[in-house]
């Protein structure tokens, strides 16, 4: 046999002789019952919890939404403030391009035909003067609304106040009506179109819902439990799923999110996979450590005179800011993670023997017996018996 | 020798001693060659599936990003209904801020000179009357269009309708044009800037990519086959890329979705993560079940007359509102999903000893040799011969 | 014993005897070490770096937000182009909602009094003229303003360029002011309010955090060193902390992130999720490949003169755009990734004893003695003794 043969005999040994643990079968029924037993537990733990309750092998994709609404209603308030006015879409939703996030104005204090001119300050412990000397020209006081002219000006017949060139005559914003001037409001409408994508599984949906009609749409409302599936929404109805009352939050405003939930098991027919609506506030309700409660803005209207001066009436809004907020997560069967599962869950089958030889080598009365024919201690020379486990490593 | 020494040396020897299996080596080229091939088999599928196209070894993190657009182009209408106007992108763009989302204006429905003033309402069965009995002073039909003053008036020559408080006149939006007012917005173009972040790997990217300068971007248009990494698009050729024709998609109006894929592994060089462009309309186009098809809203200008009452032009604007959806996950070798992964796959490779012990001892012809060399059977007594298989469970 | 009973037994031996490995215990010092020492190794990796640095036993979930903003402050300007005049939030606000995005006007070119009417181009080669005959009437030139009307008229006394129909006087943005006109604004502040949800552990945060008062709350201001849970930022020091000076951007405009990092781990009081700010430009700052740089929209004013006309006021509007942006990842313990984690360590350490056993078959002295007390090679016939390793492949 030449050197070239043998080694590459040598190789083909070491690469294709199959080295096959010995092993030894006890027929003992406890043991194997242990051993059954730990065995069945690992696997209900890992199909029925990992896979069955946790979906473990599915890889998951986030929502990728595109949300219309439109709101529906008007009102008619007639106050003693305002003459009698007649509320549309226009005029209370803004922006008015129906985004997925939108306002409705509530309430509100109007201040009308401020121009950029002179007039006294509002009354405050830093603007209260007695004469000009009181007042230095200039003077741009952070908390104030304007730039001083140097001037001490009658406020009221009773408080003289500094002058300040700004936007006059000044907001009084202390004059915020104690009920909502829109309370009606409350009886909008608001239609909520939600169209959704899982880009990685090619999966699209829609809220409003393929066995859905136009005429059943036409008329529908809302209601957990009678009409779940209806996109149209009455803004009281919202409210109180939220667990707030509309009149009160109408005063000072606040925020709702309506909550789309898409999260969907895509291994399921995709039929399934529907929109659950729910609602919640947003804005913190009453903390005693909040500044500016509530939600409000200013916007103003530009209007140009006669004489060409701008004039500007100067709303400052309270209301309800709704916020579609669509999330979710879809899962579907995938390779990686499938894998990955099943993997960590062969590594504890891989546990189960050493339980069970704990078990059978600790526990049963034979142990002695199985302990001497399991395990083999080394020989020194081949001929030896096994070295008693006096032998100290000391002298090894 | 002590006692406490024999306890400290049987420590030693339980801790320090090592338990290795005795093992059979079967020298057979058909086991040998079952074996390798299902380890091949496992170590293809792991190392070229899941690491090579699934990359199972990255970990990934969601974009941040950020956008800003600008709409250029001008269009000029001379229709019978309204004076000859230019249009400019301060009319047509709302809201003007140059946002991800953006609304062009391109098909409208003016209302102007609306003021709170009483009009008949618009004639539908329930506003019809014939004399004022039939209208009952201050019902608010929520389908009609404002609060009812008690009279009936002549809507036109023929028909009488009951009288409403509200912004007269009212709108007649049924006089919608049938070809878009505004279908030359086709040809505006709109310069998309985005700048991404993924935050976990401190990646940055933006749209405008290094090697453009200047003078290319001042005159390119983005075309996927001679353009592909220029972010100004002709609103026409995005509409056709998502299969959608502008000018029929102008009249009535819709969403389209700009959609910019930054899916990158950071692995390679971050110089290869570039933005993917792809376009989609993400309303439903024209499905039986919808309620208000395509996109409108309604927004006013409000003017005041010399008298100070307040006026405003009611506009409900139909258009195209286009957002820029940016996504994308990068992925960059992570060394827990690494560590999973490659776990998962050893104890896959722990697998294949059964499957070659099953092939060995069912399938060889030899099988009872190698299960007798393989598989000891437990002697009762040290000095007994294996016991036989017919041992019962009721007699041990 | 009947053959049914046979079967049984024999299936119960099936499933209840326990096969376990026969193992040969060596007490050598040298291989226990290097086996327990790998061991070691393997488990402080899984614990120390995937468990307790990598979190890898956690489940995860990304944040949902919701933002309200308040800009407060007020500008006087008093430059040539313009009458003195007082900015506050209605005027330099936009779009006025205090949404997570708002953007706060710091210059502008404005061009008032703009009507539906004729005037000469701007000066530019292509619209230079001498005579009507260079002036195609009806050509729309796409770098034009307006469509051209045939006239040449004059634009200056030097120059004559094509008369076009448009918004006119056009606006000129070559005169854009070189110091912002509203620098000012640096002083502003700004107020954010942001609450956050991560709803797969049903925990909800605010930025006002609990132990803040409103007394404290109605003076802070943000500051990392002394007061950096303060939600009132100063426009100026959070440009600071970005790298950036106001004035400077406050020129051209540009876009500002104002980032809000929600990441937590749950597993740990809940107290201690708290938001981390920090700010980083968004646009970039001066790169030569860019179009437009800085921050710019226009927007108008629309007014109505007397004689029913509309006129408007252009505003081209250079300003900054802050954008909150809120992300974040939160980690709670999860019983999926922690089988998963610990199933890929377990793999990790059935390596374990591959490595001690080429250790012990290669590298020690006894190396022959170990391998043939672990190994026994088949012998073919049940007296024999082991094949030598000469056996060839060929013959078998």
């Amino acid at each position: 046999m030449s050197k070239a043969t043998g080694c590459c005999q040598g190789f083909l040994h070491y690469v294709f002789d199959y080295e096959t643990p010995k092993t030894l079968v006890i027929p003992h029924f406890g043991v194997g019952i242990v051993f059954r037993f730990t065995q069945l537990l690992v696997v209900l733990y890992v199909v029925g919890y990992v896979c069955v309750v946790q979906k473990g092998y599915q890889e998951t994709d986030s929502v990728i939404s595109t949300v219309t609404t439109k709101v529906k209603g008007f009102a008619f308030t007639n106050t003693s403030d305002m003459d009698p006015r007649m509320w549309d879409v226009a005029d209370y939703v803004l922006p008015p391009q129906g985004d997925k996030s939108f306002f409705i104005l509530t309430n509100l204090v109007v201040t009308p035909e401020q121009t950029q001119s002179h007039c006294p300050e509002l009354p405050k412990p830093s603007t209260v003067c007695t004469d000009d000397c009181d007042c230095v020209e200039g003077y741009n006081d952070p908390r104030g609304n304007g730039i001083r002219t140097g001037l001490c000006e009658n406020f009221s017949t009773t408080v003289k106040t500094c002058e300040v060139f700004s936007w006059c005559p000044l907001e009084v914003d202390t004059k915020l009506p104690k009920k909502a001037v829109l309370a009606a409001a409350e009886n909008f409408t608001v239609l909520i179109k939600n169209s959704i994508t899982y880009p990685k599984f090619n999966f699209h949906g829609r809220n409003i819902l393929p066995h859905i009609n136009s005429s059943y749409l036409a008329n529908c409302e809302f209601n957990r439990l009678t009409d779940p599936d209806c996109p149209i929404f009455r803004l009281k109805r919202i409210m109180a799923e939220a667990g707030e009352d509309f009149k009160d939050m109408a005063v000072k405003g606040g925020i709702l999110g309506i909550l789309i939930d898409w999260s969907c098991d895509l291994d399921w027919w995709a039929g399934k996979c529907l929109p659950k609506y729910s609602f919640r506030r947003l804005d913190s309700k009453n903390p005693g450590n909040d500044v500016a409660p509530g939600y409000n803005f200013r916007f103003a209207k530009f209007y140009k005179r006669a004489d060409g001066t701008e004039e500007r009436t100067l709303i400052k809004a309270y209301g309800i800011r709704f916020e579609v907020i669509v999330f979710g997560t879809a899962g579907k069967f995938g390779i990686v993670p499938a894998i990955v599962n099943l993997g960590a869950a062969l590594s504890f089958l891989s546990l189960v023997p050493i339980v069970a030889d704990w078990v059978m080598l600790t526990c049963m009365k034979k142990r002695d017996l199985y302990t001497k024919q399991k395990v083999t201690y080394l020989v020194e020379s081949p001929d030896n018996e096994p070295v008693s486990m006096g032998t100290t490593y000391g002298t090894q």
